[in-house]
């Protein structure tokens, strides 16, 4: 393998993650914002690991008898191939020859973030657990072999609703890890949530330029399949289940709703929400 | 305008960049890296704000006779469209209004990064600066009327050439601001380049899962038109450059080139070539 396709640091660690094999966990909370990671370090027993660069930041420690590690991915999902990538290749690739492992390391990733609402009667303050996860970005469609992994029915229903155009990635839907829905989400509401390559127009904002589409947060409201409904936007979840299911990982996103576009209401102190959300995860994680 | 399309906090700052509308200069300088922004930082004259936010810190201060803004985007043109909004909200449109100002401001967005040279004469350590962007991001594409802004010549070429799957998002090309690339790219390498929505797959590497086509990587060294080559890869230089045209700023891109993809050279220690780069660009913008 060339030097500059697994890049390593001088001493020895994954090119942006700046992490050394043994030190990770299998259970992975990923948080979009870094200065989360330090927070919720807090309510660990104990951290062994600490470390930070770029938008990446790292905890390794324990929760009652759970080994878990906390890290930062950034904002989207291009952050996003960054640290699964990289935390596989910790886990199963030989970072000096780059040899893959014979039994690889299955890790569980769970994304606790915040969110867009897209349906009236989510509250601001609320958790929502991602039962299948549309991806607007099109990762997916730069690895090999991904069919099999995909919800065709659901894309191919959602892309003509929304009379998808033809210059945009095709939509593509992976389903979160049904162990982790059922272990971490019992009681909370589900729904699809749509993982979009930008903040403005890619989630329908109209600031000095207009989105491609003025209607398309309605039409994705009143989007149904199967029973099934559109609950919220966020910018990383469809990658995270994609790779993960790709590369034999398990992966669950939580949110709290912190904006709700279609009431327009907005809630500025969300940080305590996110932090009862961090504790029930811990729990179910070291149950 | 509802209060979940242009956010404030409650200090009225804008929602990620956490910045005032008098807190940033017209000369924008753009790095991923949020610890770049310290180390340039320490290159100006005097500082006048200093804002952190996830992976967006920002400094306003000034070099010489001119006023000078660094901020880092973090990875990925996900980021981008939350930086450029945001910096255009904070010139253009009136917070607590949302009305668009009556004559907008011009500003001219500098960014200094870091790419993976596609020819095999570039070396590592190298600059280069981005005449044209390809966006395999699709960001641009979530907006509406961007047609005017873009070579839809060097597109197609391009998507020909490569064999373009349809479900990923077609490549959308912009050129650099004239005036910029003359003013602070003398002397210097050009080439196009391509910005990707990820590190791994989407720059044609392969750890454990395999990109779409592994050949990629040298149709695109091999690519012509009309005399101009694709030089490198990088991750946000596409959305910069578009979202600049449809708001009438100006957008540069200056690389240090630091992995060299066909040669598989890498350059471990590049922060120098960054602050000798840094440097120039500082020269250029106050003289």
């Amino acid at each position: 393998m060339k030097k500059t396709e697994l890049i390593t640091n001088p001493d020895g660690s994954v090119f942006h993650l700046h992490l050394l094999p043994g030190e990770i966990a299998d259970k992975i909370i990923i948080v979009g914002d870094p200065g989360r990671v330090g927070m919720i370090g807090e309510m660990l027993d104990s951290v062994r690991v600490r470390k930070s660069n770029r938008e990446f930041s790292t905890i390794t420690g324990s929760y009652r008898d759970a080994e878990i590690t906390v890290i930062s991915s950034g904002i989207g999902t291009d952050n996003i191939d960054i640290v699964v990538n990289e935390l596989d290749a910790l886990a199963n690739i030989d970072l000096k020859t780059g040899i893959v492992a014979e039994e690889p390391r299955s890790l569980s990733f769970i994304r606790i973030g915040t969110a867009g609402g897209l349906q009236p009667d989510l509250p601001v303050g609320s958790f929502v657990a991602t039962s299948k996860a549309v991806g607007f970005d099109g990762l997916i469609h730069f690895y090999e072999g991904y069919e099999w992994c995909l919800d065709h029915m659901l894309a191919d229903a959602l892309a003509t609703h929304l009379e998808w155009p033809d210059v945009l990635a095709y939509p593509y839907v992976v389903e979160a890890d049904a162990s982790l829905l059922e272990k971490l989400a019992s009681g909370l509401t589900r729904g699809i949530t749509i993982s979009t390559p930008g903040f403005y127009a890619p989630q329908g904002r109209r600031l000095r330029l207009e989105p491609f589409d003025n209607e398309i947060n309605d039409n994705i409201t009143s989007f149904r399949f199967r029973g099934e409904r559109i609950t919220n936007y966020e910018m990383e979840s469809s990658a995270i289940y994609g790779l993960s299911k790709l590369m034999n990982h398990k992966a669950l996103t939580i949110c709290v709703v912190i904006g709700n576009r279609i009431t327009g209401e907005f809630l500025n102190d969300y940080k305590p929400a996110i932090s009862a959300l961090v504790r029930q995860v811990l729990e179910g994680l070291s149950s």
